[in-house]
């Protein structure tokens, strides 16, 4: 009898530690189900600071001046401080992110969160300390390409940030 | 020594129905992680054809004229035909959809894709007959404001589509 109840047991682990790894693997997928848009290349132009990829969804043009990317920055990553012409939005598709406008506070982006970069705003956005970060930028090229600045200092993009949703 | 088997064998079967459950509900929530942005409120404003579902991310304003909003049809539902003077950006976040312009085949659109409708360009856009679709729709509102026309027939809408990935 003892040694049957230790076969029933040692089966019963079993199938404890199978149904673990099956979870484990249903939320790994899920974890990554947020993967939309391509992730693309790697920037290699120096306007960023850390690992960030762009995949360009959309090019602007003469009819519609709209270009629309997608961005992925890693943890850490930020780009530098730079503005747009004729201004930009940024929809958080997935992590945790940062925005900072110059002489603001800094703002965290969660998915889901939607804001609007007023036109020749000097700002950076990136992902936050701990969390990648997936972001749609729309960006009106009608009235110029991008400026860029200086690059982010740590004090700056560890800065206390705004616990409050993103205002549109 | 019988007893105790079927005590083993019932606590065992009792296991693995307890993670059965635990899978499916895993699969359901991967299943619905692409829920990104707020659904929002029905519409009833008579433009469209079925059941589908508006949420304003960002309006449109006089510095930055691009509203973006996520739509999210109904498997079934769509537009009627319709304009933008400005022109049209859609983002395929989830599911199987549907565009097509005036005089051009109907186009299959999947998550991942993104499409640029021109401006004054009669088109209509909505879910597959068989899956829902949730899209983003970034339009510009400087030019003057959407134009509706007539439904889309059942004909036009389950007309024969091209399968290639819509152009960009």
């Amino acid at each position: 009898m003892v040694r049957s109840l230790c076969y029933w047991a040692l089966i019963t682990f079993t199938i404890l530690m199978a149904c673990s790894d099956a979870n484990q693997s249903s939320a790994g997928k899920s974890q990554h189900s947020n993967l939309i848009f391509p992730v693309g290349q790697r920037v290699t132009n120096g306007n960023f600071t850390g690992t960030t990829y762009l995949y360009s969804l959309i090019e602007g043009d003469s009819v519609n001046g709209n270009s629309v990317g997608n961005v992925t920055f890693a943890a850490g990553s930020r780009s530098k401080w730079h503005l747009h012409p004729a201004g930009q939005i940024l929809l958080a598709i997935d992590g945790v992110g940062y925005y900072q406008e110059k002489g603001k506070s800094k703002i965290i982006l969660r998915k889901g969160d939607a804001i609007k970069c007023p036109p020749n705003v000097i700002h950076w956005h990136g992902a936050s300390i701990d969390s990648p970060f997936v972001q749609i930028a729309i960006t009106g090229r009608e009235k110029g390409p991008t400026q860029w600045f200086e690059e982010v200092t740590e004090e700056d993009y560890s800065s206390t940030p705004i616990h409050d949703r993103a205002p549109l």
